[in-house]
C-alpha cells in the first residue's frame, strides 16, 4: 500500500505527511515510492529511479536548467514521531532535516508546469551516512546527464535565506609516541598522553579566521573531536591519539587546509583521515543572482559542508536554500516554522516563473 | 598427574621446574597441587589449603615468627614459555616475577627443619588481577592466624637486596564537561577536550618528591594513565575523562595523597577510583634490622606497590626480598641472573639459622 502525496496540497501539510513517512537511512523505500507514484502522475515530467533516489525533470527547451536536490533520509528516530503541530511550527524528525525542503520540492515539481527554466528534481537516499552510501554519488556515477545545468539548489535547512557555497572539511590524527614503563618507575618511560600538551594548547589558544567571499561570511574552526589513550592502569602509555576537525573556508583548497594544519601542529606526526572540499559561493552566475534577486538578497555563507560542495565539483554555482533552521538538524527537538515553508515555496515560484 | 617438585635440589633448577608448570591468574591449580604435595610430605610442616593457595608452617615453640609469602600466579603467557637457560641466566614468563622467588621459599621449607624463628609459608593465588580476587585477602579473612608473625617477607623481585615498605598508590579521574555543537558551528558548544589542557600542563610541569625514610628513598610519580573523549567526527565534545595515577611515598597517608592531588588539580571535578596505602619501611623491628644484616645492610626504599602493605596494614613490619630486576616483571623478555636466586636463599638462611 503506497502512501497517496498530495502535491498541490500547503507544502507544510505536505511536509507533515512526509514527516509521517519514516525515512532513516537505508530505509528510505516506503518514501521513495509515494514520491515515485506522485511523480509519475506528472504529465509534464520524466521520472526514472535509481535505488531509493527518484528523479524527475522537464524538457521544455529552455535555454538554462536549475537542479533541486533534497535527501528522503533522516538521521534514526528519537521519540520525536508522529508528527506535532504547534502553534505556527512542525515538530518531528525530519521537519527541518529536510522535509520541509522536500515538500518545497515537490509542489513546485507540481504546479509549476510552465517555469522560466527547464527543471531536475533529485530526491536521493542516504545523505546521513557515510558518504559512500549517499545516493547522489550513485546518480553522478550512473545518470550523469541528470545532474547537468545551471545552477543547484539544494533544500537543506537554511532559515529560508540563501546560504552560498559551504566549508570544507578535514579531520586529521595527531598521534604520539612514547615508552611504556610502570608508574611506580616512571622515569623509565615517556608518556604519550603527556605529549598532547602541546596540541591542546595550540587548540585553546586557535584564533580562528573569518573571511568574506562574494558578500559572504565564513567562520572557520578548530575543534578536537575524539581523543584517545592509555595501556592500564599502572602504566606509562606509549600511545595517544587526537582526532581534530577543520572546518574552513571555500578560498582554501583541501591541499591548503592539509598545509595549515602541518604548521599549526608542528612537530606532531598527522595523518589525514578525512576530508571534503568546500564550495565558493558562485553568487556571480547568472541564475544564481536572479535566485538572490528574488529571495530579497543578503546571501550567507554555509558553514556546514553540504551536497552543494558535489555540485559545485561538477562546475555548477550551488547554493543552499530551504526552510529551518540548521542547528536544530539532528536534535530531538527539530521543528520548522511554518512561515518559512511558505516562503521557500514563494521565492522558488517568483523566481522559476 | 600431579608434578613432582624436589625442593632440596638447586633453588635454580626448582625455578626451572616451577616455570615450566603455567600459572596464569586463575589457571594456578596445577602448580598448586604440586606445591601442596611436596609440602605434605615434609614432616616437620603443618600444611593447609584454601583455594589454589597452599599454606605451612612450624610449630616450634619459638618467640617469634617470620612469615614468608608467595603469589604463584603469573600475567598471561607472551611467547615466553617453556624457560630457557642462556649463560648465568633463567629465562621465561615468572622467572622474575615471582617464580625464583617462590623456589626459595619452597627451598628454606624443605632444608630448614630447625629454624631460629618460627616459619609461616604462604604460597597464594591471584595477585597478578584484581585485588577482590587476591589469594592472600582470602587468607586475611578465612585464616587471619596463618598471616600473624613478627616479620613479614614478601619474596617479589628485589634485585636480591632488602626493598623496605612500599609507595601508596591513588588513581583519580578528572571529568571535564562541555557543550555539544556541530563543529561548523563551533562557537555554540564548549569542547570538553580542549578543557584537559591546563590538567596536562599540571602533569608536564609536576615536580615529583623525593624523601628519604629510614635510610630508604623514594621517588613519587603523576603520571595519565588514560584519556577518552569524543562524540563522532563533527561534533564538539560534551566530555571527557582523564585518568592520573599517584604513586606516593609511605609517609602520606591515602587521605594526604587525595588532598594533593585536589590542591594539583584545583578547579577539575576529581573523583578518586582506586587506591592503595604504602607501608613504612619498619626497618627498625628487631627481625627486620637482623634481616637487614644478613643481606649486607644498605636496603633500599619499595617503589611499586606490594602485598607489602597488606602485611603492614596487619602489624608486621615488612619488606621485600627475592630474586630478580623487578622492572623486568610483566615483560617478555623477564630474565633472572641464577647468582641472584642463590643470594637470596643464602641470605635467608643466613637470617633463619
Amino acid at each position: 500500500m503506497i502512501a497517496q502525496l498530495n502535491l498541490t496540497a500547503d507544502p507544510a501539510d505536505l511536509t507533515a505527511t512526509l514527516v509521517d513517512i519514516p525515512s532513516v537511512s537505508r530505509e528510505e523505500g516506503e518514501l521513495a515510492a509515494a514520491v515515485e507514484v506522485a511523480l509519475r502522475a506528472l504529465p509534464h515530467l520524466e521520472v526514472t529511479r535509481s535505488g531509493n533516489t527518484v528523479l524527475a525533470r522537464t524538457a521544455l527547451g529552455r535555454p538554462s536548467r536549475v537542479v533541486l536536490a533534497g535527501h528522503l533520509d533522516t538521521v534514526p528516530v528519537n521519540e520525536n514521531l508522529p508528527v506535532r503541530r504547534v502553534g505556527d511550527e512542525l515538530h518531528g524528525l525530519g521537519t527541518v532535516d529536510m522535509k520541509g525542503g522536500d515538500a518545497v520540492m515537490l509542489h513546485i515539481a507540481a504546479t509549476l508546469t510552465e517555469p522560466r527554466h527547464d527543471l531536475t528534481f533529485v530526491f536521493y537516499d542516504c545523505e546521513e551516512i557515510e558518504a559512500v552510501h549517499n545516493g547522489l554519488r550513485r546518480v553522478e556515477r550512473d545518470l550523469p546527464d541528470w545532474l547537468s545545468g545551471d545552477l543547484a539548489i539544494v533544500c537543506e535547512p537554511s532559515n529560508a535565506v540563501v546560504e552560498a557555497g559551504c566549508q570544507g572539511t578535514m579531520r586529521v590524527e595527531l598521534r604520539t609516541a612514547g615508552t611504556r614503563a610502570h608508574t611506580a618507575r616512571a622515569w623509565l618511560g615517556v608518556n604519550a598522553i603527556h605529549a598532547l600538551e602541546p596540541a591542546l594548547r595550540t587548540l585553546t589558544g586557535y584564533r580562528a579566521r573569518e573571511v568574506d567571499i562574494d558578500g559572504c561570511r565564513y567562520r572557520e574552526g578548530l575543534q578536537a573531536v575524539r581523543v584517545g589513550g592509555g595501556v592500564s592502569g599502572n602504566v606509562v602509555p606509549d600511545e595517544a591519539v587526537l582526532t581534530v576537525n577543520f572546518r574552513f573556508a571555500p578560498d582554501r583548497t583541501v591541499a591548503a587546509a592539509e598545509t595549515h594544519l602541518r604548521e599549526v601542529f608542528d612537530g606532531y606526526a598527522l595523518t589525514v583521515t578525512d576530508h571534503a572540499a568546500g564550495a565558493l559561493p558562485g553568487l556571480t552566475a547568472p541564475a544564481a543572482a536572479e535566485l538572490v534577486a528574488a529571495a530579497g538578497g543578503e546571501p550567507v555563507g554555509k558553514l556546514g559542508w553540504t551536497d552543494v560542495a558535489r555540485f559545485a565539483a561538477l562546475g555548477l554555482p550551488a547554493v543552499n536554500f530551504g526552510p529551518g533552521d540548521p542547528t536544530l538538524a539532528h536534535t530531538r527537538e527539530e521543528h520548522v516554522p511554518i512561515a518559512q515553508i511558505h516562503r521557500c515555496a514563494e521565492v522558488l515560484a517568483r523566481f522559476l516563473t
